[in-house]
């Protein structure tokens, strides 16, 4: 057989002058994290090339066939080789890749396949007859898909043959990816270009995108993608769409990816001809069915509808004067016979509701606990307002024992600086999902919430709101990719450090070597840090400028919804600054479980990082280091902008272990990001200064333009808001 | 010196089964015809190998630094070898780029450099003392890039270099992109994603696609790019947004390339705080002036302003009594000091005008011949219209003998089946060059005006509406690059033939193999004449479907400005169909020179190809062929069907000599217009059927849906429609 890898003349110049003599393989970053250059060490090499001689691979189902070709890829570009497959040979120094049910008899007992659910892979080395194999084995065809994968990481990351003895089990059910593509291919908080779904060219042309995007997240194990944005247009459910959904489904489904869409609540109104939407009536009842039977019948393993209603000017049955548990329940309804699932946003807030919006769906869901069919799930953002850069644990969280709360992180910056700014957001996803909930007592984190153990829930799930576009690199910062492979291995395994996640991406991306590594695998945990002190150190929080979110804006105080406002979250006064939502303010806190309100209420107890965030504080008031807020605000602001100079260094100095092409590309960005981070202290200090009156701490470097300059900067092009089609 | 070329694992797969045993390398179509993948002709290899040994580079000017790398990567990949440049070597075996002033003596005598503009270049093999070398040289840097890319083209397409001897010098000046590309990404008519241009990034971020867009822009010859739409956004004029366009312009100017911007008339109005934009106005006059010494300040060869004034909702000087000549010099005296030029684009037509929109430029520009200054050209589309897939040329060419006329070719397929048909539009291009306006007798053809050759013009320019996007391979359709690339080598050279050029192409970017190339130029060449056919036969033209275009909508007539509606085209009633153009109707034709209005106004002479074009004809009027016009439309609509299934045939036969990657992906789009070419054929004679009350010929395959089906086809989201922001 012939080896499948083809090379390909990748063109790049500009800085050659510059080129190392370490050979490098210059990326474009549309690999990914699956970078299946030849292995560098010759050592690991020769041994690896002697450990897998030949390949058995058991089977010819389409997951198969995609087993097969990710090996020929995978195997011939890491070992350089012609990979041979070959039926099982006792002789061994084989990889075997088999379901266990056909596993040659005498590798069969080396394994107890009790408890790998479908999902699971078992990948072992065997000696047998003084043979030696490596088995990938598992259940079900998707369970060896991900084994191989993992296989293929070992051999990236350089690791030993020897004694290898795996068992990885997803520890959630649904792991999706949310894509908040419209259907003219603008992206909402898109930064990354545009929607890689071509409408328009679908189903009869298949980019080869769709597939490089399916081995994606079949390599971390996302399962499922909700095609369209929350904001939904009904016409994703018309005929005329239903049949490219399909095409992709087909695309997706070897790879164990189901298609889920978002259902917009007065579909049956706007494409189905019926004058209402309310969940209750008949005829909406029935078309919701129809629609359902309709999808299964060309989708049949379609995984289900996701819904944001009353939201946001979304409709939805309160428009009706019914709850949200009535629509859910409808359309779960309407699912049910077909296995699928509706996946209902908890995301909800009004303008028409004074109270905190904090507050809101704790209110709104809470009291609808254990009411929702089974294949409901509720779908929870990280923190009760919108994706900060810090947020506290949503309340939610362990609140509802009795109904599966699915997470919903953003994987795509748009409060973080967009595609330009490099945050490793696995840190942020990590704080989140080891936050203690105390509902259950001490050690009841969010991640036993997420999993389901903490009430042995049915069903569980996470999602990440996807920062994919069709720049080549698909993530427009090359380190963007470590944020879609961090939420996949998260949503596998919850429990996963963000350190781990670094040090596995780094090496499948870049290099084994230490010495690139350990100083970049630090920049990046600590640039999630950096970031919250550039823009919204101790607890300050959607302090950003109007609409497109792109750099500060806490002046902001003229948009017609209230909550709408920075001016809303910061309350800067002369007397101080910050969102009181202790007994005395909003009363937030009393949505958490008596041990985290009492420790965030305590000034003493109360993490620094969420100081304002909870309290409003005089200026004056004294930090544990002993200055004042106000000082401490700007050293904030200065620790942000020094840590992202760190970062350029450290950076510069990784010239040697990064082909030039994206080295350039790191530091062009990192430069963009200084600027950003300074013009984020300056416009923010300035602002709060008219508030406090006070001095600027020494140690911060004194702003650079006015403060009315400052207000004066405007982005109406900026990307991430959906444009109107006429 | 190391080889700078890198090679990367290009990740392909689900067609590997099915690869042949010849070895390609996959491509995803993004290195364009600079395919430098090594030659596979072992014979032809060794000579390249024996006849350029080493390179003699003179100078370190930051074009030549770019013919170095250009070198490096060309020479390097093509002939997999190290590229060793050093001094000139008197052995010989040597590739020699210099300016003619910078020649080793002995070369020098072997040029005659009379007559070589700027830009033009030699490329000439020379034995000298028993040594060969290739040389190539021009009077000023750009022509040697220019040269330097001719000479790769000699190693790509496998030419002998013993008896070079190449003088090429371009016979237009201004060689340029339009691009309607809008500050939000979206390209107006553009099917190939969205623009390359992140203004959001820049000017911090320069995105490698920049410099490999200038790359394949000098390797074709083209030497400005129009940045920004034509239907203008004034921000574009902004410091803000000048900064932006200031570091794209660094990035070109070693390429040769200038920038150009649309301008926007009312811009002294929107963004000078100015209340008129009327051309005669004091203020404004200076708002001009100071503007384009700002621009040029920030670059100082920044190439001039595309104009789009009173067409289309666009604002302009009719707005305030005035004139296009007073726009167009307002603007032309505000650059001139600078050595700016207006291009002020001819496309003009008005909805209060009440005569036949053909006529209306005409009419407009003709009186002003001679009146405009020296730095004004006046673009003008091939075509009356509006780049239909056939259209007579436009009666402007040859009629204004003292005002040089730019020509504006469309390269992306807004009437031509979007980015999922295979047109070979150099074909048409050819076609209207070809075509003699008779204006100084006979020969006189549109290629003379466009060169200035007709009338000794001072200046000359060809614009092409760029079919560039954010795809990976830039233009959608992997043969669409052919259009790119001949526009570019037309504008350089406006006689050379179609052929000429799908042949070039098609070696550059597939396979030097004749038994792929002479299949596929003939397919490339019948393209053309298959899309006319079935789309709008015998003349008919402007049919589309309203607003994005795309597909048949001969029934639209409900538009409220008359000239947008198909029904104001085809006029096709109980008695027939055409528009009448003649005497007896529009007298379109008049504006011709006599010869020309005598052939096409005689039904004896007018070609048939453009019968309904200019002429109102019977449904039984008799055509050549002896059948009625009705069966004649049919046969042609089926023709064009049947083309196609050639095409489909003719591809299928060359998988043998391309990647399984291109090949498949043709394959699928081949396969998409087939099926819209039946749509076209079913839905435009099912339609004309309701006037024409006649049979389908017998020929025709019957309809496969009702016309009320046709009529019920609705695409909200074509792509290529300008959204509007919020």
């Amino acid at each position: 057989m012939r080896q499948s890898i083809k090379l390909k003349v990748r063109y790049f110049f500009g800085f050659f002058l510059f080129v190392s003599i370490a050979s490098f393989s210059m990326s474009n970053g549309y690999e990914l994290w699956l970078n299946y250059t030849k292995i560098s060490d010759e050592a690991t090499l020769l041994k690896y090339r002697s450990t897998i001689q030949t390949v058995f691979l058991e089977g010819t189902s389409e997951t198969q066939s995609v087993i097969k070709n990710e090996l020929e890829m995978g195997l011939g570009g890491l070992l350089d080789t012609e990979v041979v497959f070959q039926g099982f040979n006792k002789g061994g120094n084989q990889l075997i890749v088999s379901k266990y049910n056909d596993l040659p008899q005498e590798l069969k007992s080396s394994f107890i396949m009790d408890g790998l659910s479908k999902e699971g892979y078992k990948i072992k080395t065997i000696e047998s007859n003084g043979a030696s194999f490596v088995v990938v084995t598992a259940n079900e065809d998707i369970g060896l898909l991900y084994g191989t994968y993992n296989f293929l990481r070992l051999l990236q990351t350089h690791s030993a043959l020897e004694n290898v003895d795996i068992t990885e089990i997803p520890k959630v059910d649904v792991r999706v990816l949310n894509h908040w593509d419209n259907l003219d291919r603008t992206i909402e908080r898109g930064f990354a270009g545009f929607s890689i779904w071509n409408w328009h060219t679908l189903p009869g042309y298949i980019d080869q995108r769709y597939i490089d995007y399916a081995r994606a997240n079949a390599s971390v194990g996302i399962n499922g993608t909700v095609l369209t944005n929350v904001n939904a247009n009904a016409l994703i459910l018309t005929p005329q769409y239903l049949e490219k959904v399909k095409a992709l489904a087909e695309v997706f489904r070897p790879y164990g990816i189901k298609v889920y869409l978002t259902a917009r609540f007065s579909a049956p109104i706007e494409i189905g001809g019926l004058e209402t939407a309310d969940p209750l009536d008949a005829d909406v009842i029935q078309w919701w069915k129809d629609k359902a039977k309709e999808i299964y019948t060309m989708i049949p393993d379609f995984g289900g509808f996701v819904v944001k209603a009353n939201s946001e000017g979304q409709p939805g049955p309160q428009n009706y004067g019914r709850s949200h548990l009535d629509g859910a329940n409808l359309m779960a309804n309407a699912l049910e016979p077909f296995g699928g699932l509706v996946i209902w946003r908890a995301f909800v807030y009004s303008e028409h509701d004074p109270t905190d919006r904090a507050k809101q769906a704790y209110s709104e869901f809470v009291p609808e606990d254990g009411k929702f069919m089974d294949n409901v799930l509720l779908q929870v953002k990280n923190g009760a307002i919108d994706f900060q850069p810090r947020e506290p644990f949503h309340p939610l969280f362990g609140a509802m024992p009795k109904t599966p709360l699915m997470m919903e992180f953003q994987i795509t910056k748009e409060y973080l600086g967009f595609a330009t700014h490099l945050v490793f957001l696995p840190k942020l996803y990590e704080e989140v999902l080891q936050s203690d909930t105390y509902r259950k007592g001490k050690g009841s984190t969010v991640a036993k919430v997420i999993d389901g153990s903490l009430n042995n829930k049915k069903v569980s799930g996470m999602a990440g709101v996807s920062n994919v576009g069709n720049d080549i690199n698909w993530t427009g910062h090359p380190f963007g990719q470590a944020d879609w492979y961090g939420f996949g291995r998260l949503a596998w395994n919850p429990y996963m450090t963000a350190e781990d996640i670094a040090d596995e991406w780094l090496r499948l991306t870049f290099s084994n070597d230490e010495k690139f590594v350990e100083p970049v695998k630090q920049m990046m945990i600590e640039s999630r840090e950096a970031v919250v002190n550039y823009m919204n150190p101790l607890g300050l929080h959607h302090i950003f400028d109007t609409g497109h979110h792109y750099g500060p804006g806490p002046w902001v105080g003229n948009l017609s919804r209230p909550e709408w406002n920075p001016v809303y979250y910061h309350k800067a006064d002369s007397e101080g600054v910050g969102f009181d939502r202790t007994k005395t303010g909003s009363n937030a806190l009393s949505q958490y479980a008596p041990e985290v309100e009492k420790m965030f209420t305590d000034l003493k107890t109360c993490p620094e990082e969420y100081l304002l965030w909870f309290h409003h504080l005089p200026w004056d008031y004294t930090l544990k280091n002993g200055r004042t807020l106000w000082d401490g605000l700007g050293l904030k602001y200065q620790e942000g902008v020094d840590e992202v100079r760190d970062m350029i260094k450290t950076w510069e100095a990784m010239k040697p272990y990064v082909d030039d092409a994206r080295h350039h590309q790191v530091s062009m960005l990192l430069d963009i990001q200084l600027e950003e981070a300074i013009w984020w202290k300056d416009a923010c200090m300035l602002y709060f200064q008219t508030f406090s009156k006070m001095e600027f701490p020494r140690e911060m470097e004194k702003p650079e333009h006015t403060l009315d300059y400052y207000k004066s900067l405007k982005f109406p092009f900026a990307p991430g808001i959906r444009p109107r089609w006429d």
